[in-house]
């Protein structure tokens, strides 16, 4: 486990964000995927939007429900004991619908939320972004105030996403809003780009300098080099759907083989035993605790009579 | 798309079950992998009951609440068109809530239920089989009555898991129970073994005949040739767990890779594209919503104003 | 029961909109008080969302997510045979939200939908209306067309909800929008006002005249005489929020009582006897049906043994 | 507010249980009640399952899902700030959905949990109670200790409430269960009778002296002086279903009214007014928070335009 013992996910999560060193936190969609990252040596984890609605099966418009979507995150919070970082789109609201979500996050110990300056309901940023609208800038300065002010853990952090280039704003206008958000109380910036290079997001950062944390998500501009973002002084690296993307090309090939062969020789050497799955449910907990907690032959007291 | 246009689910899977040829199945745990089952050309889903309490993170013990799983379900039908098949457990508590479940499930357009013959809450079959107590026969009957008597479409189907075989009681108790599980209504029998071999459910088929229809689940005797099935009249075979496991497989080298490498370009290629998320969303149809229903310019009309 | 036997709830509220005489429903806002608005003769059912969100704790301003409002719909359904009017805010985001809701509601045989033309979040509009802003006219006609195109049965509902008066636009803006929702495909036109009289709906109907039916909630202006509504020819009338707000005195004078009294001698004659409680859940029915589907003795089988 | 501030809802409890003088808590079902409770000058709150399945409209016979209990809970608590116990009937299941229960109560800030000595599903305890079959001894005491190790606050507490005299098995199996309940971890008994008189929670108590505290809730036996339950060093009583009880005998009378009179006038002045649910509500607090978290004119950003 790449948690460490005793601190709580917020603070992990806000050491992340502070450490002088490059970090990486890794997608995931629901409390299986939320363990295969930690297991994987993961020191924190996005549970991001498109990920979870699409494998609710339903697009990354809003269209699942806020309270849904925090299901899914009570799941995978249950399941680690990293950081999560929620993809909270545009904090599903105003300023009141981000306090009652900082709120219940902080119940079920999310360490950590980004919102973006778009309009509720949101569309995903990779589909017609130069069409999307963007926030008001005083209107989402007053929802990161909202959320800071209803944080009771001064750990849990807000990172605001500046979607200015998504959006085709340019330079000016996300160094501008970036600034407001930081004055506003936003513990980080990310910063978003749907380039295939990395030149936006280094032109900001060039810019901006350290006045506090920058976040990058390289899904567009995958193949830039790893040091460059170190070189740049990046907070944290987001992989932001990947796990879901390999589950679809794995179920999509297991799918097709299993419908032309109508047979499993060929699959079950290639995917997780069913012990693999037991182990990851720790199924073995279970029994331990059935022995401490069962009476002797307790199974037997409700058992069938072969009459 | 595998489903006949106009015909019910509940119709479709009725069709499935007395079909003269042998029939497959595939698991599906969200709405993701539902689509992705259907997209395969199968003709039907098992909304598995180990597969849906893993991607959530927690035990096959009913950690989960019979709601839960019914959110998941209801997103599992409206991504698809082809029949869902419920592995109900033990239908969630006693004959009460087994008529509620019916009802529910209807609501959501799911086809077909099938509950074992154990008690709540259960345990997976293939953890310790043999302790694991197994219901009152009498007492099932009526939870089968009960059910049967809640559905309002004719062609909804409860499925009677028989557990003797994995609960180590052994064929004539098996063929005992199916002959009164079928008396008290049920569609077909799913007669489960966890055997390597096929030898259980071959002696159990042997003696059936053709009372009803029989399912199986050839998790365990995988190697068995499908063909051996064919000719002992089985109605349909259940892949029960293996877009589950082989996301695990994926999605655990995924996240290796991203850790160790720190980099996507090893992944990118070998990943679905973020395009096709999309195009599983049905992303392309609220492109086109939009010119339908929004008027044009209206994302203007809120647009932000740089002051 | 008031409902007739073989309509849908949906036929039912299409009945009771175009009927010729001026009809009533009745605020409940959970199953129990759903069922107490139908067994006291109402022929429909408004679940009102200022009521919903009160019983829950929270404010009427979208704090509750839309599935919870669902959820809570599910029960109402439940619990009763007449048609449920869903107070619908403003369809919980834009045409995309209003589509899913519309197949949800069916789903759960919600009758109908009424929606209003302000914006997402909400307020309630007896809370300075008039400092409210209405949704943009076109958006919101997209919103009725997509709705409408989104029902799978004829005859679901959608009502148009105009807060022209509430937030102080006038009668010429009031025609302008009802006659363009009308044009879009609204079923009925619900005309809201919070003045203490009634002259606001009346200038309104005068011009309206019978292009389609008008539905009015005297929640303000109460101590209008009914035959003015009956002879200005409104569809129907909703009480929209009294059986809540008569249940929070009874519950506040029933809590003080015992607070100070510490005993239930002066409460148990003034509160319906649990009795009463088991016939509105219908515990008689389970005793029936314990005696259907559970074996004799069945109870005794997992009964406990004085070892 | 009765609530002490500082102090957790789980030492508030643990305060009550175990203070010299006679305590009284009320029933709940909802975030309003809940509301209603607490502004009465209770010190505590009993989250009825009598009471929250009769408001969703079904039957107290876990025919709502756990979870719809625990969001129904998580209202209650959000509303709140002093201390809510759980009637938690089973547990919902085995000692591993017992602890699952009690992992998610703490996250939600209730108190206690209160789990009977029956068979999951359950049956109210005034329905043909010595019919009813008890939970194993052994096996619940097992159930008792998991919840115990389960717990991650030394202030949530557990009650034990013995239903021996409701199945009809006297006071030795009574005396027997609650000694071994509190030896297993217990922090309370609830002893719990349906007669109309107060003969057997006397005895009870009679023999059981001070070993822990014990629960009464005089449902039955309302006659009796409360004076009584204080000479006999009871710890808390527990008003276990009025509020609700209340709200339908007023609501009954409301919505009849309404039907026969077709008119408001008589009931304006009998119920809450509209102000005193936004109260309830806590509609000012967003009023401040608008002015403190929009930027002046906000609302007009997205205004219409009369084009």
């Amino acid at each position: 486990m790449s948690s460490t013992p005793g601190l709580s996910t917020t603070k992990q999560f806000r050491n992340l964000l502070l450490s002088d060193q490059l970090e990486f936190i890794c997608e995931a969609h629901n409390g299986l995927s939320a363990k295969i990252v930690q297991e994987a040596g993961f020191k924190g984890i996005w549970a991001s939007g498109l990920s979870i609605s699409a494998q609710f099966g339903v697009r990354d418009n809003n269209e699942a429900s806020w309270t849904q979507v925090l299901e899914t995150l009570e799941f995978m919070s249950d399941a680690t004991t990293i950081p999560i970082l929620l993809d909270g789109d545009t904090g599903y609201g105003n300023f009141n619908n981000m306090q009652r979500l900082v709120r219940k996050l902080e119940q079920r110990k999310i360490a950590a939320v980004c919102i973006e300056d778009k309009l509720f309901p949101k569309t995903n940023s990779f589909i017609k972004g130069d069409a999307q609208p963007m926030a008001d800038m005083h209107e989402f300065c007053g929802k990161i105030k909202a959320g800071k002010d209803a944080q009771s853990d001064p750990n849990f952090s807000i990172i605001a996403r500046v979607e200015s280039f998504i959006c085709g704003w340019g330079l000016a206008e996300a160094l501008r809003r970036a600034e407001a958000y930081r004055q506003a109380g936003a513990d980080g910036i990310l910063i978003h780009s749907a380039l295939a290079v990395p030149d936006e997001i280094l032109a900001f950062k060039q810019e901006w300098g350290n006045r506090c944390p920058v976040v990058i998500v390289p899904t567009k501009y995958y193949a830039t080099p790893t040091d460059v973002f170190r070189q740049h002084n990046f907070s944290i690296v987001i992989w932001a759907n990947h796990l879901l993307r390999s589950s679809v090309t794995a179920m999509q090939k297991t799918a097709r083989t299993l419908k032309e062969q109508e047979h499993l020789l060929s699959i079950e050497d290639k995917v997780a035993p069913v012990s693999e799955i037991f182990r990851l449910q720790n199924a073995a907990e279970l029994q331990e605790a059935e022995d401490r907690y069962l009476p002797r032959g307790a199974e037997d007291t409700c058992a069938i009579v072969l009459a």
